[in-house]
């Protein structure tokens, strides 16, 4: 069963499949740019950035970014950048959750994780240096204000730090034996995936200078897709292989999901009820809707969710 | 023999010993209270936390922040908190350098070290949730405009990325192998401590406005001091005992450094010519320069590096 398939109005994925795939080809350009440019980083260290950052990927933050800050073509450039920079927060935890003491991961977006490429101690550094180089570009972003520089700075830092994506890998690796209700499990999948796509999403509203309340409702639209796309995933890590995911899969067999609580029905319905919220918080802001609804159902139709 | 009795021209310790105690105490009561702050960090990395940032210290950034600001009491809190900033930034590198993978030390300021108290993964994110609590805390400085803000951030962010505090773990880790001769050792030692200390002294030179060649003179300043502040903790690991240290000693034993290149002669020489140099860029500023040299003083009156 697909998203697609759900009865939900998202519009079918191929008329923006190019559009998407030519704004993934503006990122990945940038992130290559953007690792090239620092001077003085060890050889061994400017690899491991590169393995992990340019590892094949669907970019959904910073295409979420971009089709949020709707920028124009002569503007495009901070809103790339602003995207690059969540993406590298992302490709940040996704090193240290694939580290021996969380995960244990061998394989990554189809490669050997960094720690399993470069060696532990350079995966965790190269880690610190894509989250500190986060903050850098926020600080370079060309042409923006700096009290927009520093509340972009504001939320990223909300969205990594204590309360944040730390404190869902925290749970994720020390608190899940204590999960026991839905409410538990969703705020584990918002801390995990749902606090930077609301952070990503958030930022471009700023970026775009979008009042107070369109920020925040675009901030309810990333977090129901963000946990709608977490509860995809643990669907998906039960039943896809390992080719199909482009990781190790089954690693969460022995963690508590909404999938493991309440059986894969009712996570496959708690899924498609956040799409469902997603759409209408979207509705109430000026963003043009059919780009990011035509991500979400190219993400969520790919992700094709089988019982076994 | 200490630095007291090298014919240096700093003054006596005694004097100032108060006013740096005090500092030291308005420094942890404020690191106290942004550890108190943040809502929703689950209790394990809150205790990894705290245990981490709180444990006995000398303290040297935020002094540095402090003596090179000079704030006047009512804007003593600006420069206290960017000083706790630089302390987090600090004690996030101290975590990550004594992880199994790393140095792999048992002990640090007196106590077990994070991994060893916390396990590896809640150090980990221990050490990420400080660094990125230190932008939280530049971008929340009270009275201070967005634009400084701007400025404070990207050097922070300059000195502890791929080409500054990473880069010389990295070297730690991967690259010692390859230095064979005095300026790849200082690059390292410029790298594993004197980025952070000339970042502080910068950030505080910002702070209080001064204009750009005086910003200048005192990283020199703080580059000399912490290359003499590395040299004499290689001594440090040579001679001391554990006890005195209040970390692991000898851990360095089969690393390249100044000493072993050179013999400790040579290094104590080019300890005291850094404490010469770092004096003489100091007076080309209008900082006062009396707590600095008394801070300097006790840092290696402390360090007695004797002959084994």
């Amino acid at each position: 069963m697909t998203a697609a398939g759900t009865g939900s109005s998202l519009p079918n994925a191929a008329p923006q499949l190019s559009a998407d795939a030519s704004a993934r080809e503006l990122v990945e350009a940038r992130l290559e740019h953007l690792l090239a440019t620092p001077a003085g980083v060890p050889p061994h260290l400017a690899a491991a950035l590169r393995h992990a950052l340019l590892a094949p990927s669907k970019r959904i933050r910073p295409l979420l970014v971009l089709h949020v800050s709707e920028p124009r073509a002569a503007e495009v450039t901070p809103a790339l950048d602003l995207g690059c920079a969540v993406e590298m927060v992302h490709t940040a935890s996704l090193i240290l959750d694939d580290l021996p003491c969380m995960d244990d991961a061998q394989m990554r977006r189809q490669r050997p994780t960094t720690h399993m490429a470069f060696g532990q101690a350079t995966a965790i550094l190269a880690a610190i240096a894509l989250l500190t180089q986060a903050f850098a570009v926020l600080g370079q972003l060309d042409g923006v204000s700096d009290s927009t520089k520093v509340r972009l700075a504001a939320e990223l830092s909300a969205a990594v730090g204590g309360a944040g994506l730390v404190a869902g890998q925290e749970l994720d690796v020390n608190g899940r034996d204590s999960i026991v209700a839905a409410d538990g499990i969703e705020r584990l999948n918002w801390l995990k995936t749902g606090v930077l796509f609301v952070a990503a999403a958030r930022m471009g509203a700023m970026l775009r200078g979008l009042p107070e309340e369109e920020v925040e409702a675009v901030g309810l639209f990333a977090s129901h897709l963000g946990l709608a796309f977490q509860t995809a995933d643990d669907l998906l890590d039960r039943t896809a292989t390992a080719g199909e995911a482009g990781k190790d899969v089954g690693k969460d067999g022995g963690k508590t999901t909404l999938v493991t609580l309440f059986g894969e029905q009712a996570a496959q319905l708690s899924y498609r009820e956040h799409l469902a919220k997603a759409e209408a918080a979207l509705a109430q802001t000026r963003i043009t809707p059919e780009p990011l609804l035509t991500m979400m159902a190219r993400l969520f139709d790919r992700r094709e969710i089988r019982t076994p």
